[in-house]
C-alpha cells in the first residue's frame, strides 16, 4: 500500500467540483463528486433520531439500490429540522444535479451541512448545480475544491489517498471529510465522501464501511454533540478492472487494510482540527477484557472536558483521566491501572498500580507542550484494546460556538 | 414552611467551624459540623468506581452505624487515587478530630475535594483538627465559615436554611455544599452537609436522602465529569423535640418537602456558580411519556456542550437542543417537539411541531441575556416532566481547568 497525494479523484473514473453559489456569504458552498460510471454505493449515518432531510434520503436509496453515480453536498445550511418543506428541498437538490448529468435523481446523493432549522436557498441550490456541472475535472486540485466547498468552521479541508495493488491490478482508493463541531460521531462521520476503482459487490463494499467506522470515525469525538447530518459515503465504479470482490478473503483483506488507512487518516485530521483545538489527543486503552471495554473507556476519557482543558494547558493533571475512566460505566481495577503520556518529545510513566509515580513535571509538560499528545492506559487485566482519537478545549471552542450563527 | 438565613448551624445543637489549617496557600481549607449530641446520619456518594478515601470511609459507617455526630471536611486535596496510605491517613483524620471533639473516630464524617492524586498534609490536618474544635460557634457566623472553607474553584459559599412545624414542634434543616468542576453528580454531589433536628429514624432519614437526590443534585451538571468524591451527608439529632418520624405519613412528607427545598435550592446555587459560568440554564421536558425520558432528555439538553455556548453567547440556536434530544438515546417524535425559551425578560415560543416559528431573534437575545434562563421543550406525548439544571460554558471554564493545578 502506497499512500498517495489527491483526494476523491485519485481513483479511475472520478470527477469533482467545488464552487461558490451563494448559501454563505463568501466562501465556497457546494461540492460534487461524480463518476464516469455507476457505482456501487454504500454509507453509514448519524443515530440520532433527529435526521437531515438528506441523510433520510441517502439512506434510503444506500438500502434499496446499493448504487449511485454522484454526490451532491453543500455546507452553509443544514437541512435539518426543516420539516416536509425540507425533504422536498432535499429530493430537488438531487433532481437538479441529476438533471445536469443526465442521471436519474436516485443516482445521486446528498449530503449537507450547517446551521440546523433553516431551509436550503432553492434557487441558489438550482444554479450551483449548473455551476457544479460546469466545473467538473478529474485532477487533485478539483478534488482539492471539492473538500475546500465542504468546510463549516473547518480551519483545513481534509483529504487522503492511497492505492494497492490485487490480483496485478492497481486499485486507489481517495476521500475527503469535514467536521469540526458537533462531532461525535456514532455509526458514521459529519461528511465523508470515499471514492475507489475498486470492483467489489454491493454487499461486501457495505460490511467493509460499516466494519471500519467502529475502529475509525466512531472513535473521534470533539464535543460529544452527535451531529443531525453524520454521513459516511462510499461509492465503487470498478475502474480498476480486478475481478469483481464478491466474497471474503485475500483481496477483500487487502481494501480493508487500504480502507482504514484511508478513514483513519482523515478522522485524525477532524479530531485534529476540531472547533478551537490546538492539538490532537489520541487514547489507548490497553489490557482490557473485550473491545467493549477498551472502546467504552478511551473514549470517556477523550470526551472528558476536564482531560481536554488540561491537555490544552499542558498540565498532566492524571487524576481527571482516572476520574473519566471511573464513571465510564464499565468494571476495571482502578488500583491496578497505569498510565502513560507520549509524544515526539517522549514517553513518561505518570500512574502505576493507580498511584502517581514520581514522575517529572516539567518533563510531563515538554511531552504534553506537543501538537500530536497521547494517553496510554493499560488496565492489565486482558488482551483487548481501543484506541481514540479527540482534542483539546480551548477558549476558541467557546468563542467559536458562542458566536456560530451571526 | 419558612425560609430563614443561615446553614448548618440553623437547627438546634449544632456548631461549625471553618478555618486556615495550611493546604492550600492562603484560603480557608477545612471545616467541621458538630452535633453536641449524637445524630442519625445517612448520605449518597458518588458512583465513579474510582472512589476518594473518605467516600469509602463514611460509606461504611452509613451503612454499619447510621449514626455520627462530626463531620470534619478539607478543601484543597481529594485524597483520592492516594492508595492506602490515603485511606490510613483519612482515618486519622478522623481520629484526629475525634479526640479532639471526645468521640470515637467512628463518629467521625470525613469529607475532602480538590486535586486528585496527592495525599493529605496530615501534620497539617492534625494541627488543623485542633483549631476546629477551638474555633466552634454555633451561631451564622460560623456556619458561613465552614461553607468557605470548603470551596475550591466557587466563586461563592453556598448555605440555605428553613423551618417548618411537625406536631407543634418547630423543625429547622439547615445546608451547605460546594462544587464548581467536576460536577456531573450521580447518586449525590460534590460536597454536601445537611443537618436538621428532627428526630427521626436512621431508616426514613436514608430513604428521603436517597429520594431526594434524584431530583436535586442527581439533575444538575456543569461539565458532565461525576467526581471521585462526590458526597452529600445528613446529620438528624432529634433536638426538634418533635416524636420520632418511624414511618411515613404527613409529618414524613412534611420533612420531605423542606428538605426538597433545601437541596434544590443548594443544587441550583451550584449549577449557577458553575467553573466559569455566567448564567444559570434551567431545562424541562414535559409531556413525557415517562419520568425517566424527562431526565435523560433534559439532562442531554443541559450537558450538551453546543447548548451550553449558545447559551453563553445568547444565541437563540435551538437546533442544538434538538439535536441534543436527538442523540439522548430515547425515542421521542421529533416533528412534534414544541420549545419555548423563558427568563424575566418573558417567554418565546421558538419551535413548534419541529419546526421554526416565526420569532424575533432580538427578543430572544433579551431572553437570553438575563441571569437564570430557561428552555422548556414539549414532547407532547404523556405527562411526565422532569427539571435540569446546568449553566453556560464559558471561555473563563478552559482557563480555570488549563490551569487548575498550578
Amino acid at each position: 500500500m502506497e499512500i498517495i497525494s489527491g483526494g476523491v479523484t485519485a481513483p479511475k473514473g472520478y470527477k469533482a467540483a467545488g464552487i461558490y453559489a451563494g448559501i454563505k456569504k463568501k466562501k465556497k458552498d457546494m461540492a460534487l463528486v461524480y463518476s464516469v460510471v455507476p457505482a456501487k454505493a454504500a454509507g453509514t449515518f448519524t443515530t440520532n433520531l433527529v435526521k437531515a432531510a438528506p441523510v433520510v434520503w441517502d439512506m434510503k436509496i444506500v438500502q434499496e439500490y446499493g448504487a449511485a453515480q454522484a454526490v451532491v453536498l453543500n455546507s452553509g445550511v443544514a437541512n435539518a429540522c426543516t420539516g416536509a418543506l425540507g425533504v422536498e428541498n432535499n429530493e430537488k437538490m438531487a433532481a437538479f444535479m441529476a438533471e445536469e448529468l443526465g442521471l436519474k435523481k436516485e443516482e445521486v446523493l446528498t449530503a449537507s451541512t450547517g446551521v440546523i432549522g433553516n431551509q436550503l436557498p432553492i434557487e441558489i441550490i438550482a444554479e450551483g448545480c449548473k455551476l457544479l456541472k460546469k466545473e467538473l475535472g478529474e485532477d487533485a486540485e478539483h478534488a482539492g475544491l471539492a473538500a475546500e466547498a465542504i468546510m463549516t468552521t473547518d480551519t483545513c479541508s481534509k483529504q487522503y489517498a492511497v492505492s494497492f495493488e490485487i490480483g496485478g491490478k492497481a486499485v486507489t482508493i481517495g476521500g475527503m471529510s469535514k467536521g469540526s463541531g458537533m462531532i461525535h460521531p456514532n455509526m458514521a462521520t459529519m461528511l465523508g465522501v470515499i471514492t475507489t476503482d475498486l470492483a467489489i459487490s454491493r454487499e461486501l463494499l457495505l460490511t467493509a464501511i460499516r466494519e471500519d467506522v467502529k475502529d475509525s470515525f466512531n472513535m473521534i469525538s470533539v464535543d460529544r454533540d452527535t451531529s443531525t447530518n453524520d454521513s459516511l459515503l462510499i461509492l465503487a465504479n470498478g475502474m480498476a478492472g480486478n475481478e469483481e470482490i464478491t466474497e471474503k478473503g485475500e483481496a477483500y483483506d487487502s481494501f480493508v487494510k487500504a480502507l482504514h488507512k484511508v478513514t483513519t487518516e482523515l478522522a485524525k485530521m477532524m479530531a485534529a482540527d476540531g472547533e478551537g483545538a490546538t492539538k490532537l489527543f489520541e487514547c489507548s486503552v490497553v489490557g482490557a477484557d473485550t473491545k467493549e471495554q477498551a472502546v467504552i473507556l478511551s473514549k470517556s476519557i477523550i470526551t472528558s472536558n476536564l482531560v481536554k482543558t488540561a491537555v490544552y494547558g499542558n498540565d498532566a493533571n492524571w487524576g481527571r483521566i482516572l476520574c473519566a475512566m471511573g464513571y465510564a460505566g464499565v468494571a476495571f481495577d482502578p488500583d491496578k491501572v497505569d498510565l502513560y503520556v507520549e509524544s515526539c518529545a517522549g514517553t513518561l510513566k505518570l500512574v502505576e498500580n493507580g498511584m502517581a509515580t514520581d514522575y517529572s513535571e516539567e518533563k510531563a509538560t515538554e511531552i504534553l507542550k506537543q501538537k500530536e499528545v497521547k494517553a496510554v492506559a493499560d488496565i492489565k487485566s486482558g488482551s483487548f484494546q481501543a484506541t481514540a482519537w479527540g482534542c483539546d478545549l480551548t477558549d476558541k471552542y467557546v468563542y467559536i460556538n458562542a458566536d456560530y450563527r451571526s
